[in-house]
């Protein structure tokens, strides 16, 4: 069998685990396709740096010009971004390369072109380790759930925000330092927007919205709320109710429309989804006829994403065959009604007769409520905390204006998802 | 394109869940498939029992003789035992048919066998089923991660020993009582030898050892001890030390051989592992570049497993590939030596210098103690609890020999791996 020729756009952390996993495993994995690779071009920006010994340094070019298509059977896309990482896979595809990537934003936003692209030409187009890391959810969700329905997705899937949600409910601190934390042992970045709120969760789950509902959102349609005023007076409240803090990215499909959303969530303590900690991902998936299950490990990192990139590439030599995946649905819209418990912090006034009247207030718009928190600290004003049971969110707003408007209430300080 | 012929042979709680999941999303199923099924025959004792109302009555037929092969595409095979579940299964193969089983017992014993008369005759045989239920733990280790070398495998693979110990463990009951529970409750066989004295774990643990170490163990060789002697006082003493008790199937490759074995085991309280409760099954996998991850989700029951089998036909319909695997393992042998911490729980005289003596006796064999608890209860006796460093299992029981024959030593109450 004649070799199998590989190009690599970028060499950042997951091209090299990508290409250590390769040489560690090399001789199981030769034997497993059948065949080997020879590694032909690789792009990067300075092509004079040294890099990983096994690779000559005579195949880095800077030009992508001098990344010939012709002699490539799979390009690995590996440099991330939008642009030009979205011109690069569109030419491979029509010159008739295979294409696997690790890119979450450009298959959150380009993905359906791509696809079309590739089945177009004939070729296939993997990305298991644009969501999830080293964990398969996509093989999951497109090759062996096929049986099934998949009607419900949660999943912590940016592995910065689990850390620092992590870190101040075990260590109770505040959000700034649980970040400056992260940031110095390298699990956040100098500019933390894209995790801390929710775009990075959100582009995982437009995809996992694709594979597992066959709805394909806009990114901007995902209901997104980040970490960032999450205090740890919440986090304690949570517990002391049965529940710990996540981000959890949430998709649910009905009959007529999926709700998509990536919001600050608190899940009872024995769920296992509360018990991932630190960097570590895991995604919920609940099918019509399996149940619920799920999957669980390092969402980040080289070796674990370097290794999901290679299995992709390993699928496609031996396999040549592309994922099953869902039925595209039709007539079936995103809509985010917020159906849902919550958990409402507030300051009022220490007197008498105001925690009636709120629950009073509740009761007008037809609220009803699971849970109390009420506790004196001897000041003029006092914390109230109230776990509803279900309702749409524009009615729990509606609720909270009326009640906010009240000379006993102080401020609404907090409102926060709520699964049981 | 044609039909797809089924044939099913057997029609009891996972036979129904199968058919039950295809009625339920065949509309998709079929779009997904390209095509639909014909049922063709059913084999089962009693043909004119009244069954799934989607199927004729008709199709069901009690001698094996009419279940005409030369008709059928797919055999899927959910009677259950070793015979004549494999005679059935070979002549199917031999037949041209592809075949899909839920039959743990059978591919632990047959299972290469089996494998070999598939490739021979050029046709398929898949049996995620066989192995956690509703999990796609079979398909992640074949198919998923095939870009690492898997060094370890710590499953919870036997719903019924686990839904016991939970009870145990929350609701501080013994072994007996707990038994009972599971078996009112439908958890548990009259007879529950299968299950909890550890051989349903292995036979899973025998057919996982194949596909992702490439070692093919008889069942016989896993190392094997079941729950019966847990009592509340070790699951006490472990919670205090910060460990829960569970049934593991552990398998642990190293460059000469292959460690198997299915014992009680106490596992760290923040573990992943330690959260699976109930009846749910899990699976954690350790890879050489992924590192860990875990699957999780419910190891029985019609829905799941009927799920999980329908899963593997519609891969046959669609993919018509193979798992691609481990490569099978070149002089690696099962070899059970046990080099792990234990927790020993012993009753000695509750008398002044006991405990130095033994810490004594311990360090003479060269085993040194990671946490010691002792209580005196006021009686001639005491317990006494330890928590070894990691130490050969032998080396442990020499140990071990040496110190109940001391004349302040009454008995030798448990011996306990510990996973730290």
């Amino acid at each position: 069998m004649k070799k199998q020729n590989i190009g690599i756009l970028g060499m950042g952390i997951v091209a090299t685990g990508f290409c250590q996993t390769y040489f560690l495993n090399q001789g199981e994995i030769d034997k497993k396709m059948g065949t080997t690779f020879e590694f032909k071009k690789v792009l990067v920006k300075n092509k004079d740096k040294k890099r990983i010994s096994e690779l000559p340094q005579s195949i880095y070019v800077d030009d992508f010009d001098q990344f010939d298509l012709k002699e490539l059977d799979i390009v690995v896309e590996l440099m991330g971004g939008v642009s030009p990482a979205c011109e690069y896979i569109k030419k491979a595809l029509e010159a008739g390369c295979h294409v696997v990537t690790a890119n979450k934003e450009l298959m959150a936003k380009k993905g359906k072109e791509l696809i079309q692209i590739a089945h177009k030409n004939n070729v296939l187009l993997r990305y298991e380790a644009s969501v999830g890391g080293g964990i398969p959810l996509i093989g999951t969700i497109n090759d062996s759930l096929t049986s099934n329905k998949i009607v419900k997705l949660m999943g912590i899937l940016n592995g910065t925000t689990n850390y620092i949600l992590t870190k101040m409910t075990k260590e109770k601190i505040e959000f700034d330092a649980a970040l400056k934390r992260a940031q110095t042992l390298g699990f956040a970045e100098s500019n933390p927007t894209a995790d801390v709120d929710g775009f990075d969760a959100a582009y995982k789950l437009a995809i996992l919205s694709k594979d597992a509902f066959g709805v394909i959102p806009d990114p901007e349609e995902i209901s997104k709320q980040g970490i960032r005023n999450i205090s740890i007076e919440d986090i304690e409240y949570g517990l002391e109710l049965g529940y710990k803090i996540k981000l959890l990215a949430i998709g649910e499909r009905s009959n007529a429309h999926v709700e998509l959303s990536v919001q600050p969530t608190f899940i009872p303590i024995d769920h296992p989804i509360a018990s991932v900690n630190n960097e570590y991902n895991a995604l919920y998936i609940e099918g019509n006829s399996v149940g619920e299950i799920m999957l669980y490990g390092k969402g980040a990192g080289a070796m674990p994403t370097g290794s999901a990139v290679l299995s992709d590439v390993v699928d496609i030599v031996v396999k040549k065959s592309d994922y099953i995946g869902s039925c595209m649905a039709q007539n079936i819209v995103v809509k985010n009604i917020g159906f849902s418990a919550y958990y409402v912090r507030m300051e009022v006034l220490d007197l008498p007769g105001v925690l009636g009247q709120i629950a009073v207030a509740f009761g007008d718009y037809g609220i009803s409520l699971d849970s109390v928190v009420q506790r004196a600290r001897g000041g003029q004003f006092a914390p109230l905390v109230f776990i509803t049971h279900d309702v749409e969110r524009m009615k729990l707003n509606d609720a909270l204006r009326t009640i906010a408007s009240k000379e006993y209430v102080n401020e609404i300080q907090s409102i926060i998802k709520v699964v049981k």
